[in-house]
């Protein structure tokens, strides 16, 4: 699905070393890759599923939305460093200037000022980031820790920055994340009847106390949970009913995906040879889709 | 989407070793989490889109398709070590007597006998394996190389085993890895003109030689790339047609994705402790169920 | 301190591939030194210990262990190794042969048949593997984790092996590990009032099922804490009290540390050049030792 | 025990992009990790201990001195990042913003300003660093080189920096650590006659260049060998004794470890919600203590 | 021989920051380490040699000619390094301030102010980046993409400065590394008949594009391979003649290596103690040298 | 150059597992990479070169001579894997069965049964195996130190086979290394007058304990340092000469390379479509190479 959870807005500057930080957030031990992944090989490797479908539905519910979080970190991201070099076909005017004083050189090497799977010191996500035990106590035991410890990240990262597209990116993040951590946090209990989620919220600051989550627990967001799915992993609803444990509003459970907005636009940069292909011909194309009845 | 794009038999015998050989196809540097990763985020940072639309859908779907391969990969890993030891809870037999002489320890440690994103070797996946440089030209001939070193890999790998379930997995992800090598080199040639299907098949040994490919050469899966969704991705379509560079067959784009098949359940290993939780009583959540009217 | 927690048997037989699986427990990722590093960390890192000095101190009593416990690991990889090739001076007659068909070929060219901080796929340790991120909950949470992870690591390791030194060892670690899973679980418990506890044992199964946890039990070693100081850290008592989650026993600080049993002398294994020296004249030392008043 | 080696003064001004430096030190190739485990595997893995008892002893004794080693590094690095944000509770002032401009991200990431076993360049310590090969001659030569490479990178970090705290602390290691130069090299001439001692110093430029160092050699900090023990490792005074290749003064062993002074208190950074635990009521487990008898 | 291919400038003025930058370009993904070594282990492994012998001597051609690469990169890095830091032997007026600030402390710890094997992010480089599958076809579709993804990164280091001696240096490899493009595109043509040439260039910048560049055309170095041997390798001549893709200059086969330029002279950094060894008397080397008819 | 530096036979029999051991010496921390990569990097890195120029010339000497080692080392493993699964065109016969039980699955799936840059447990080689620091006494006891385990981890290795191949490669290693160990402690004995020659051998057992050995030093190799140049690094003979610490044979400084012997023709293994190509016609470039003059 070609859409975003969420509408970023354009930064006011771009800013490189903002988007150096961001990259914890996605490719770091805590970040979306390490939370995508580890549910998406929880949900392939679960033992059990039949007698136990309640867990496995939500760590596949959770699996499904974490794409979007990959995906939206990516976009903020690409958006604070759109912009970031002088734009324009002449290498010889060092239209990079400036950059080698910048904190992370694969943006503008490895990539054209664009996101890669790699932490803010810019070492790459490793595999051996997955934890999937086998064991659902300790598997859920993990997700919840690996949630807060993930809400850490994103409450220090969002204090480094007054840029408004990191700080909604962010925000909306601590909000789902959040979900994701009274989801786990519920369905230890489901199964232990250990009242974990007292724990919530760690570390102790509330989400309450950034003010671009607003409008996103006024939507619900936080007591919303989405299975990806108009059919699939439906039981999910058995952990994820009753009140929210913060501000004991309903918890909610959605049959199928949010809507989602338009992928912004990225803007070509020429110094980078991005995309490069200005001899194309896209009028050629548009009129082979119109015979084809291909929508564009 | 809770399913498979193929069915697999059951092993005929489980094999530790086989398994951590497949470990190569889902976590090595040519594995499908470097496609997967790879063709994600060039769509995620793809520059000038609107302008090269066609090129952006083909990487689009095949990301999509990327999905279902790391599912497949583990699923064949998983039931080749699913009973690979001797089941049962009184750990004082040594239930996992004879693993340390196997190649791949963390199947039984780190995991309860199931997949994890690492290689052959039992070295994990990294984010390094991922290329998104960002020149459209460069990109895709890099995924047509990346497509031609997996597909030698998978040829390697096949030949490795006689077991139907690495085989026929194997061979599925020849049939549409091989797709993907010329859906690359048909973008590349309608990018420049120049006629890179012609270096199809590399290495020269064609998927034909692989006997469990036919059944699906023969049901088309060669020649029908998905979007996998009704709406985004069409314009694939505009670089996905003419005919396959092998066979002269007509290719097809299909907007959506396959049907599928359930997902295998795996059967629990109690001596693993996994799943554990013996004590659940699953009657309780089926009454609820009925009671929210979920479908379980 | 040159003494060893726990006395270890002489193997029945030399293992390297035993020793291999063994090196888990060392240098995996929940292995020994991340625990001994972790806990090592937390405390330097500690903000406000004034304030809340017993949870410092239960901290700080803990990482006095675990230095033990890498300790005892290496010494059983090291027996588990020695006398594992053909003794000799003699490299013609291939005193290794055989080793090219062992897991870890880093005991034998690395090092002389002895530990090193690495896990079973010898792949070393890596300070990745550190926790210490500053919200006190937060890090007693993972420790939590950590420490029930490192639980399941251990018995799936006893599992593989009939070795009576590697099980009395894994043994001890599995009532010691168990008893610093219930020291978090405790403070977690006295910092926010849930009963963490109640999720003990994660995974379900008891140390009571491996054989060689009861003298270690009898003992009270799963219900003694030690200090490892006779000053320092007293105020772990105010958590550690009350009486053991599992079977009611009571709850006991010890201020110091336990006695210990000498280190194993290893044998040398001239073959590997190891110690060499063979010319070295003992006698020397002792008359000089003799003069100076040393105690050898 | 809970005591530093050392008095650090309180920095002039907090400064990160030092504490990111201070780092290799820790756990840089040449770092206090690597010299602390080296040794420390090397007396497990010592075959023939009682054959070679002083050489033994030796390395025992100074693996019991790195331990306090790593400490003194990190509460330098805390030291020189405390108060280096804006303090408070309220992330929408963005208190750590300047941050995403300074070297090291992980010291506010993934610590709460507080230092991680990783080098200067934010890469973190691997077991790979140990050299514990078993053959005694190769691995004090091992150690003399070790020593002499650590020593160089403490003269290149001392001179990055004006702080009193970072200067201060490196002083302290270039003196022991200079001592631990000297004792591998005396150990190597025990053994074998050659005068390695006459290597020193490496490289050449003596301590008594930096200024900070002379009142530790004025209290004899580089003539005192420490065996952090009161009976064992005696035999080191075997080896350690005579005079310093340098200025002639007397060696001495000590049976024992230094007296050391209280390690300093960290000032709590509630903009990185560390501790946290704000309302933990510290008079609840003072009047408890006083009822057991547990010295706070 | 210890001859430079090209001259460099000396630096306007010493930049550590760019110096850092260039690192990508030696130890990167798509640096000179992983040509050399790539085509250097495909020379080893060549299998059917005597059969496709043309193919073998293009690629050990160009294998010889990467060690100058390393070569020259390393050296520009060495001279923006130079004279970075305040020259002195006193330490204690902190010679290296300022130096915490920059992005590669590498550079002025593990060495001294020089040239290591890692990459713009100080992150070594591996023996994973080396290519060398084994199918002919295959391998040279690798070297021509890899040759095109370094060129990518030469414009863009380009690109961030304007210091003559980085792009004096990467004009050079400019000009050399687009050889190595055709000669691959061209090896591949001569295989299977497909025009590869036709991509070039990728990116579709042209080198003419970089003004340094002109005097290396001008020379001929876009047009000449060099066999790096008198005798060996002579039938890379029968894939590299005809013209030139770009501008139909006629290609030619030079036997044997350029003849060079003298390697520039390093000054010493007393500082950093490199070289030290002031004490050391050169008369008297002098001396012997005459009596053995040594030339110095 | 196209030769070998020293003959080797055919093995006994393809053995995969003594050719993945083999690995340690090619890309281990103290394989042939690591002696190949250091001194080239010092060399680049050398300043005052002038001033202290035979020590410059000794480590470029003996820079020069590693690049046949990593070459010797390469063929040993091509000989050993060479032959080790079925030769043939089908997959379907399993051609590579048995593998799976094999310890390097890389030698089969990255490369066709041959080398790659990496370690006896397939861990690639890595940059941070270089040490350059950059003062000279520090770098050559670096690299005296490095030879010497080298050297050990040769002999350990020679132990483990008795297949001929590795056994004379190892031979051929351990004379040329040992040289290097001599070369390095004469240079530190020029440059301090210290007599670290006394020091060899390190470990204590002499080469001659190795049969193989014999006909080496009987031609003089373990006396004949190489400066493979005919006009450089003559002023290696300063620090080269008198005689050998071991066997008191004259040192002898050689301007220029030994001959050499061709390099072994490694047989097609068609089962990894090694090389492939076989539809390409040899004759054509017989032909054309006979018109251009060009010696095939």
């Amino acid at each position: 699905m070609d859409r975003l959870p969420v509408d970023l807005p354009t930064p006011n500057n771009p800013s490189p070393n903002d988007a150096a930080a961001l990259q914890e957030l996605l490719g770091g031990k805590f970040g979306e890759m390490s939370t995508l992944m580890t549910y998406t090989y929880q949900s392939f490797n679960f033992r059990g599923k039949k007698r136990l479908k309640p867990f496995y539905d939500v760590i596949c519910s959770i699996a499904g939305e974490e794409y979007g979080h990959i995906e939206i970190v990516s976009h903020a991201i690409n958006l604070l460093l759109t912009g970031s070099t002088k734009r324009g076909h002449d290498p010889s005017v060092a239209p990079l200037s400036g950059i080698t004083d910048m904190r992370n050189t694969r943006h503008f090497i490895a990539s054209a000022q664009t996101a890669l799977p790699m932490d803010s010191m810019g070492q790459f996500w490793s595999g051996e980031n997955v934890f999937s035990g086998g064991n659902l106590k300790l598997d859920l035991l993990h997700n919840f820790f690996l949630e807060c410890g993930a809400r850490s990240n994103k409450m220090r990262v969002y204090e480094m920055t007054t840029d408004p597209t990191a700080r909604e990116m962010v925000s909306y993040l601590l909000v789902r994340g959040g979900l994701h951590v009274v989801a786990y946090a519920k369905a230890l209990e489901y199964l232990t009847g250990v009242n974990v989620t007292k724990l919530i919220p760690t570390p102790e600051l509330s989400n309450k106390a950034f003010p671009e989550t607003r409008k996103f627990e006024e939507n619900g967001l936080h007591r919303k949970l989405y299975t990806f799915s108009q059919d699939d992993y439906q039981s999910a609803g058995i952990i994820w009913n009753g009140t929210h444990p913060e501000d004991g509003s309903p918890l909610e459970v959605v049959f199928g995906a949010p809507e989602g907005v338009p992928v912004p636009e990225l803007e070509e940069e020429p110094q980078l040879n991005s995309p490069g292909a200005e001899d194309f011909d896209m009028d050629m194309y548009k009129d082979i889709a119109k015979k084809l009845g291909i929508k564009l």
